[in-house]
């Protein structure tokens, strides 16, 4: 189950950690729960799923956690649309072969701090629903809608209808740019940033300006903290 | 030298990497340089320091990255002097307890892209020098420097002069406040945010607003990211 090979084939991720599996639970189907008689006695009760209890030593040896915390479910994923016609009407995330899972759980947390309910990835992203990806969205997975498609034939077609924008070292400086609420935040991998193949369906170039300008700096953000002031900033404005 | 007991005797600190070694060698002095012959050949001349050629076998056997790239290099530690004066004279750092060398790592980068000089933090943060705190910099720690002081003092001190901004889920939101280029943004540990001690030192309480505001979203940003954010704002206005 931490290979995704199985996780697609089987349809089921795994979550641990009390504050995360009640998250989850409220938007995806428990399919299996394991759980020490402790939790099952504080923390089970809200649940409707049925818990399987299991000893704190066993649970700690299937656990992928440095502590485990006295549980480990197995979801069902979900089968998200991706509807054009929803997506050209708000404002949302592309991520270009974003690879770190640590990376891909913070632009989660970021869209769902930000209200944005939908992320569309590349084929080569990281897995949304892989075991770090998942522990490190603390639970906005249960919030935020991840669907992996062809890219650049999603950005061709939607990029008729509402602007993509993307961020680069020659963009214009976003705080004085027209944002718009209905849009494609675009954003790339962090060794190459945007692809060459998706940075010509970019329709509107962003600059995210250092300070004091001009001055030498660190060549770029990290994607995640990167995505984040690109948010706050439409946000600001929204 | 990868336990902070022996840094801390030893002054010294150590990067991997051709580009990180590169921008560490412009502001640290090096104490040893470990590099492969290629290395020394392609990467090394523009250094002024020895190079002590090593076999790549027995350079990867001492390596702590897991895709090493023919270069280690032990550096001196700096020694920083705090000066009050010229901390309230611009816009500084301080973190209460960050225990992640990675997001003390991200921190650091993000001063950097801010133009932010200073970052001072209390006795319990991640060792700024740590080999993964050196590697998550990308180099911005020759360009920003880290103190390590009693944080109740140094605020007690400095909010004398200069505001002491904090984030909290009852702040006033970040967008509408007057914010000043000379003061200190106190970022709180990941847990648990930032500690009662210093809380009562902060002079002015920012929030970070959610989107739409008010709905149920994740309870916390990543504390590199909400760093990010109330940077990126004071930065916008400056």
């Amino acid at each position: 189950m931490s290979q995704k090979k199985y996780r697609d084939e089987s349809g089921l991720f795994i979550a641990e950690g009390t504050k995360l599996v009640l998250d989850l639970a409220r938007s995806f189907h428990v399919h299996y729960l394991l759980a020490t008689a402790d939790w099952a006695e504080e923390s089970g009760k809200t649940l409707k799923a049925e818990i399987r209890v299991i000893s704190k030593e066993d649970l700690n040896k299937i656990s992928n956690q440095k502590t485990p915390q006295g549980v480990l479910a197995v979801f069902e994923k979900p089968d998200y649309i991706l509807s054009e016609s929803d997506i050209s009407t708000r404002l949302s995330l592309a991520l270009d072969d974003v690879q770190d899972p640590g990376n891909l759980g913070t632009i989660i947390r970021i869209a769902d701090w930000f209200g944005i309910r939908d992320i569309i990835c590349s084929e080569h992203c990281a897995d949304a629903f892989g075991t770090k990806t998942v522990q490190a969205t603390m639970g906005a997975l249960a919030r935020v809608r991840v669907h992996y498609v062809n890219l650049e034939n999603f950005l061709q077609s939607i990029s008729k209808k509402i602007p993509v924008y993307g961020t680069f070292m020659n963009g214009n400086d976003i705080y004085s740019e027209t944002l718009s609420q209905q849009g494609i935040v675009l954003m790339g991998n962090e060794g190459n940033g945007i692809s060459e193949k998706m940075e010509k369906l970019v329709t509107k170039r962003l600059l995210i300006p250092n300070f004091p300008k001009g001055e030498p700096t660190s060549e770029s953000l990290n994607v995640s903290v990167a995505t984040a002031l690109v948010c706050a900033e439409f946000r600001r404005r929204g």
